[in-house]
């Protein structure tokens, strides 16, 4: 087997673990959606979108898997070798966004992928990425410190340095500098790594998708039935428009990704099912809505 | 009274004039409130937003007026004369969107503006932009033909290429490229224009803004109270989802000034009050829903 179908492999178990998981939690199905190709030609490849809508539990949750062959590597994919863009180049992945019904359970994300350069006069370089990060509507201390610690366990056997490092990376990247806030918790993001060659990169890529479990379910499972009425649902529609703000604004991915012809609906599985704008929104001093920006929309070492 | 003092004189009280008429309609008062200054130091200036959220008529409905002024224009301010970015500028506006919660009544968007770069070693350089574009949910011949008649006739005046100069332009500026459809049914959109002189040019962006009222009011009236049920809300909210999409990733005012320190809440007047999305949600051939994609979110003549 090449590199790229033992990651596929692995891909695609993670996609079906997962999904399974969340089905059994839900009590409903998952769509699946096998497509091939982007939206114009440039890009070829196939994937599998696994998607609830609607469900007890989860109102829009989506998991997709997509491995994609293009001519050319955009510069934004490899920021830190600037050498290699233009070349062709293969991406697997697999990326989730969970938004549960409930307002006291957090929307999660996480994402893995493998990308390997391949330039006509030299040898394929394979980098990977990954991260997940928690975003609460109510924000509980345990649920943070739960998180980053399993994220911290996933990614610590790789070396003392790495979770300190991509914790801070987390914390850079999803912050909507518009609204000078945190998307939410943090976790644990990092990309272009290929320290000690493919196996060990492979390892850290997997040691994080294994961990997604662990790190959200249980938070799931002791939010998902807590009881709330038309203000925490109020709230939860309002701060998903963050999310949407953010994801079309500033995610590196998704604009990318639509502004360059990728599958719009794969690249929007992260939208949340309904979102809510209003001007000037506040909250009330000592609410815990206004603990949620004061105390966990900032960053924070939570272990 | 300098140039600038006129247009900013007369952008008040189109501002005044077009929110009177709404909230004669709404049956309810607009919210005020005037700002000062930008999110950070690079810009200065003040603003009056007027919303009306959660009216009769209205469900989200802001209608800003902002004057700025900056040490260095944008490139992305003025594609037609690279020599000018970097140098001071001046800019004032006044920009709405309309989200009525009657699913029969198109969103509407209209902006007016003027900006003036002042380089250091030159004459100051003016020139007017603005437009109007109209979003149906449920599409009516006569409605499209009503707005695109008033456009015409305001443009017209300034030559006969006006209008089809315009229309074009505004079908190419309000196209979803990742969706490969039309935001609505058009209408007209310029930028740059300084065609012999400033007083020709104030009277054409004076004439846009004029026009307004005309335009999209006979049409609100006439759709505000069509019954509905969840069928039309439901599509209603994913359309407005495509209305977010549009806005955060194409729309080079919304993005760039979210990036470049704009104020968030100003410019996220255009935001709807609720927005839905659902994965490649389907519509019944030679249904309404149907009919709105084949027939009307397509460049079309329809004067």
């Amino acid at each position: 087997m090449s590199n790229a179908d033992t990651v596929r492999e692995y891909l695609l178990d993670l996609q079906r673990r997962i999904v399974a998981e969340c089905a059994r939690i839900d009590g409903g199905k998952f769509v699946k959606d096998k497509w091939a190709k982007g939206r114009d030609e440039t890009l070829q490849g196939d994937g599998i979108t696994m998607i609830r809508e609607d469900g007890q539990v989860f109102e829009r949750a989506g998991c997709g898997f997509s491995h994609v062959v293009g001519p050319a590597l955009p510069a934004s994919a490899t920021q830190h070798r600037p050498e290699l863009a233009g070349s062709g180049f293969e991406a697997l992945g697999v990326s989730l966004v969970f938004h549960p019904r409930n307002p006291y359970a957090p929307t999660v994300h996480m994402n893995v992928r493998m990308i390997v350069a391949t330039p006509d006069n030299a040898e394929p370089v394979a980098w990977f990425g990954g991260g997940m990060d928690l975003t609460p509507y109510y924000g509980y201390e345990q649920d943070a410190i739960h998180f980053h610690s399993v994220c911290k366990n996933a990614v610590e056997p790789f070396g003392a340095d790495k979770y300190p490092r991509f914790k801070a990376w987390c914390d850079e990247y999803f912050y909507l500098k518009h609204r000078d806030e945190q998307r939410g918790v943090g976790g644990i993001f990092f990309d272009d790594f290929a320290e000690s060659g493919f196996m060990n990169g492979f390892a850290l890529m997997s040691s994080v998708g294994d961990a997604f479990i662990d790190a959200y379910m249980p938070i799931l499972k002791i939010r998902m039935d807590t009881p709330y009425g038309d203000r925490e649902r109020d709230f939860q529609l309002y701060r998903r428009g963050r999310y949407v703000e953010f994801n079309l604004v500033w995610d590196r991915g998704t604009h990318f990704g639509l502004q360059s012809g990728g599958r719009a609906e794969s690249i929007l599985l992260s939208m949340p099912p309904l979102a809510s704008w209003a001007y000037q929104r506040q909250t009330r001093p000592g609410s815990p809505e206004d603990d949620l920006y004061k105390k966990f929309l900032v960053r924070k070492d939570w272990v």
